[in-house]
């Protein structure tokens, strides 16, 4: 079999960055799962067709990155970075959704205050433009690491106090449980992805450059009305969305 | 109302850039949908509690970024970058999911392999490790533009003659048609995000440090077997996903 993605010798990308590049993707593709274990260095010469100096240049640089180390006598382990797993589906609830991956969880509200819906946050929530809503600032943890920022919104005439409720209850649904709604569904999310800004940075815990996953996420009650909406920013190396249909 | 967001005048970042990116999430958002533009400087200036001179730094970093537009006597223009949107359904087809929104679409198939299936493939299509399969390397295009790559395996015994059925067929549906399958469903999605490596800089005409939607999606026939198993590098800055339930 040829190879069809053999590394490229004149492309201007150094040509142990682009075994880098490859040996990354392989990790994240899970294809040395089985081992744990990057292919020794011979090996992945052979299949890429440059030398060991390269290849080993290639795991340096894997290395600083944190995806992978080298341990003595035992060749180049991969660095386990589990990703928190996110289903989205109607059911979705975020303490729900990776209880079992995790020890403990925690909803930190950052903030709460009452204003008038702008053009988007009426669209979504299927009011006017100027309506009352309470907009909530709010971080989730996962066994003390920050996962996500969402900024959410509320009709501020069905749900008045919902952020103080929130505070008190440390989950959405608990909130929405004490104002008297006692269940609700997903009914869109949109999934886009970004660079984070300086209050991602801030309130993630992240490095300028890193990436975020995007939700733009809207929760009826069984009727079908609006009753919410929030932009959800998680860091993109600690959460991965699953969708079963 | 007190701001919940003011800016921190003690963060280390310099208060303009925090500005343009109060104002980039805004645009995002859609805040200023109605308008089109970016309010006038006095009113920014207001809004975030610093001087007209931060506004206008702010705005040109976001000029440069190519996200607005200053226009002699009108203001400053927000600059359309449409998303495709691409909804992630039972019936997902990558050319049907965004016909509406693109004048024309194009599949390119860059190569095509037999080989043997790694774990994580083999894991993904119900077969043994090792069992033969073909691959296929793909890149899809709206309107001339690259939107995504794509590496797809199909069960060799299967699916023999599908790489070439794909380059005649110019799409997946048609190449599984050609070969008997006449439908088929998407039963698992996984969505992460990552930074663009040299591959995806090359083929889908990005820029260094660009960010990258990627998907894991498992295709199955009718009878729940699968057929497809694939990783999709969607350019973020070109696509969304859209989820209803």
């Amino acid at each position: 079999m040829a190879g069809i993605k053999q590394v490229q010798r004149q492309t201007g990308v150094a040509l142990w960055r682009q075994i880098a590049d490859r040996i990354r993707e392989a990790i994240s593709r899970g294809a040395y799962d089985e081992t744990g274990m990057v292919p020794p260095e011979t090996v992945l010469a052979l299949q890429f067709g440059v030398n060991r100096h390269t290849v080993r240049s290639a795991l340096a640089a894997l290395a600083q990155e944190g995806i992978v180390r080298a341990v003595q006598g035992r060749g180049t382990l991969i660095e386990r970075k589990e990703r928190l797993n996110f289903p989205i589906s109607r059911r979705t609830r975020f303490t729900d959704g990776i209880r079992d991956q995790a020890r403990e969880t925690r909803a930190l509200l950052l903030g709460h205050a009452q204003e008038q819906a702008d053009a988007e946050v009426a669209r979504w929530l299927h009011i006017k433009p100027g309506t009352l809503v309470i907009r909530l600032e709010t971080v989730r943890e996962a066994d003390k690491r920050p996962v996500s920022r969402a900024t959410s919104w509320f009709p501020a005439a069905r749900f008045a106090g919902i952020g103080e409720a929130y505070r008190t209850a440390g989950s959405i649904t608990k909130a929405f449980a004490a104002l008297g709604l006692s269940d609700y569904v997903r009914a869109t999310t949109e999934i886009t992805a970004a660079h984070a800004d300086s209050a991602d940075i801030a309130d993630l815990g992240l490095t300028p450059g890193a990436v975020l996953l995007i939700t733009k996420a809207m929760n009826t009650d069984l009727e079908g009305v609006p009753v919410q909406y929030s932009i959800s920013r998680f860091a993109a190396d600690r959460v991965q969305f699953t969708i079963e249909n």
